[in-house]
């Protein structure tokens, strides 16, 4: 046990109905935070009502961008148990993020009891019904107010809770894609690897686009030649070509997303054939002209699995399985919330139970 | 005249003395502040003193990086005139990061007499000794309290200024620079062109491990091919190559600097060639082979003009003019500092004196 101290809040928010819960906007009674000095390391782990932060206008965050954060949810089983998805590995996609970031390293150990005690005492913030959950951000931002081009001397981690609503109001539905071709999510040598806040500041205005057109999503090119799949929107990508599934490998500028390692164990276990390795664009849209690209899905916490129905590029739609659901895709969709919500055995030991009875 | 509500502190701070100055460690008395709503565009503009910030945990600029910043400075001439330089090329760069970041648009002339207004009544904070000067940081954060990653529907443009030493102790001086290898500074397609914090949080890995050897910066090569040359540090970058000088164009991924303008306007003034086009790595280092390469130097507002002594790549140094300043990099630095400080003429009307007596 570490020593997390904590204070209770005197005004318990009201929670939202299950059936008004959205994404991201409500937060719970309390969140954690741990600062850092440097010399002294981190220090002040507490629980604290949820509240504004003071911050210097020079802090580093606001000029530098230098922040890492995480994305994991609280699932609400049939039974109450509140329990959570490997967060371990989130906790260690945390500290490689930090590491590119230039900001110290976590104890995972206190990471993981900040998460789990925090979620404990506003487990009755983890919703019922069906799909819902708590989602959990964990963050680390630089706070030295300073103006030189260098790391932080001092750090805030934190965590914030945010009930939400079910990915799929009427069931897991796909979706409509856009291939970029302008922007650039990552590159190798940059940031792409890392969960660090201008990955995703530098996607908004493809995201925009896109969405004027009617897409749900973009899917990212690499950054050198253009010809290669990376990721699509905030998701990890798999395809589905003449039995085999085929999911880009990490190659440095794709974030090593969680749900896409329990996606390739699953289809491993299922003995079905994975491979991770570099994906043209162009062999995915031959694939699809010979009949033979019978299924795309992305994969990320939010969503868990987000079927494509149908991919957009140099002014052609290529509709992907009659903008149906794969069964393939529905298979792993199923078996992963299935996991998650307690509704079926967990094979891996995925399940990491908070504070149970 | 816009509408500036001031706030004047009660407690002036303690000025730095000149001598004691550093490089953005200390805040002046007051700040700027003005808001933004989606729908109703930017309000209350204000000048408060300087102070915390009230932020929720979950405002945007904390977990997606939407930001954007400027830097610019106020320089004392000896008849105590407060004056700027090319204060309206920031603003408009400011609007052009500004919109690759989603960003909504500022009102230029605002952005313009807000600084104005701002160092008008911290006019005692620009310090007095050679080569000091008052840093002006104009920046815009994202503050929607919200997960999603879209663009925020409100903002905060903040100014704060810094009272900032002379960037050279004892006069300009050469710095060794190792060429980057591993890692990627930005790529056409991303955020390298907008000064955005991101591009800033993902240079620093690079940053400390050349620090580590002994060099004050890193060249970065282009992500597609590593091999042609876009900036040194924080700085555009010039070489001066048998009598004609060459510069990295405006290729998508770098920063246009306001003095890497302003360098290649002396150039032309003088009648020296100007090159604007890709730089290879491999002609710059067939050209020291040579004996061609006369000189090159960084560009930017902090140090003005930083000469490059020496260039380590593949574990071989090569040396630049001896170590020392060439008569160029000389002859632009005094130009551009006596424009600045008001002992030499002003040919392009680049100063803009703040309310002048
Ligand atoms: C860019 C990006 N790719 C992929 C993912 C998927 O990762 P995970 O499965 O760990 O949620 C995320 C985050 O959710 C992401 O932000
Ligand atoms: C990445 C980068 N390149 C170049 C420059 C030089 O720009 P300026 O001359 O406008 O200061 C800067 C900022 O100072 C910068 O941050």
């Amino acid at each position: 046990m570490h020593n997390i101290s904590i204070t209770q809040t005197k005004n318990n928010k009201q929670k939202p109905k299950d059936e008004a819960l959205v994404f991201g906007r409500q937060f719970t009674d309390h969140m954690f935070l741990m600062d850092y000095k440097e010399g002294e390391g981190w220090y002040d782990a507490r629980i604290v009502p949820y509240q504004p932060l003071e911050m210097d206008p020079a802090a580093m965050i606001f000029h530098y961008g230098q922040t890492v954060f995480e994305g994991l949810k609280a699932y609400r089983t049939k039974d109450d148990t509140i329990q959570l998805f490997r967060p371990e590995e989130n906790v260690k996609r945390l500290n490689r993020s930090n590491a590119r970031m230039c900001i110290p390293e976590v104890d995972e150990d206190i990471a993981l009891e900040a998460i789990k005690t925090l979620v404990d005492l506003d487990r009755d913030w983890v919703p019922h019904k069906e799909g819902t959950s708590l989602y959990i951000r964990p963050f680390v931002i630089a706070t030295e107010p300073y103006l030189g081009v260098s790391a932080s001397k001092t750090y805030t981690f934190m965590i914030i809770l945010s009930p939400v609503g079910a990915y799929y109001d009427a069931g897991i539905d796909p979706v409509k894609i856009a291939v970029e071709n302008d922007y650039i999510r990552a590159v190798k040598g940059g940031t792409g690897e890392a969960k660090t806040a201008g990955n995703y500041a530098g996607s908004m205005i493809a995201q925009e686009n896109v969405a004027k057109k009617g897409y749900a999503q973009v899917l990212w090119l690499d950054g050198h030649e253009k010809k290669y799949i990376e990721e699509v929107g905030s998701m990890n990508v798999f395809f589905k070509i003449d039995g085999k599934v085929i999911t880009p490998h990490l190659s440095g500028s794709i974030l090593p997303g969680v749900t896409r390692k329990s996606v390739i164990q699953l289809l491993m276990d299922w003995g079905i054939e994975v491979q991770e390795r570099p994906i043209l664009l162009s062999e995915v849209l031959t694939a699809h002209a010979n009949g033979l690209l019978e299924e795309a899905f992305g994969s990320g916490t939010a969503a868990v699995i987000s079927p494509i129905g149908e991919l957009f590029y140099n002014e052609t739609s290529y509709v992907i399985n009659n903008h149906q659901t794969g069964a393939l895709s529905k298979r792993v969709y199923d078996t992963l919330t299935g996991i998650q919500y307690g509704t079926i055995v967990d094979p891996h030991d995925w399940i990491v139970k908070v504070n149970p009875k």
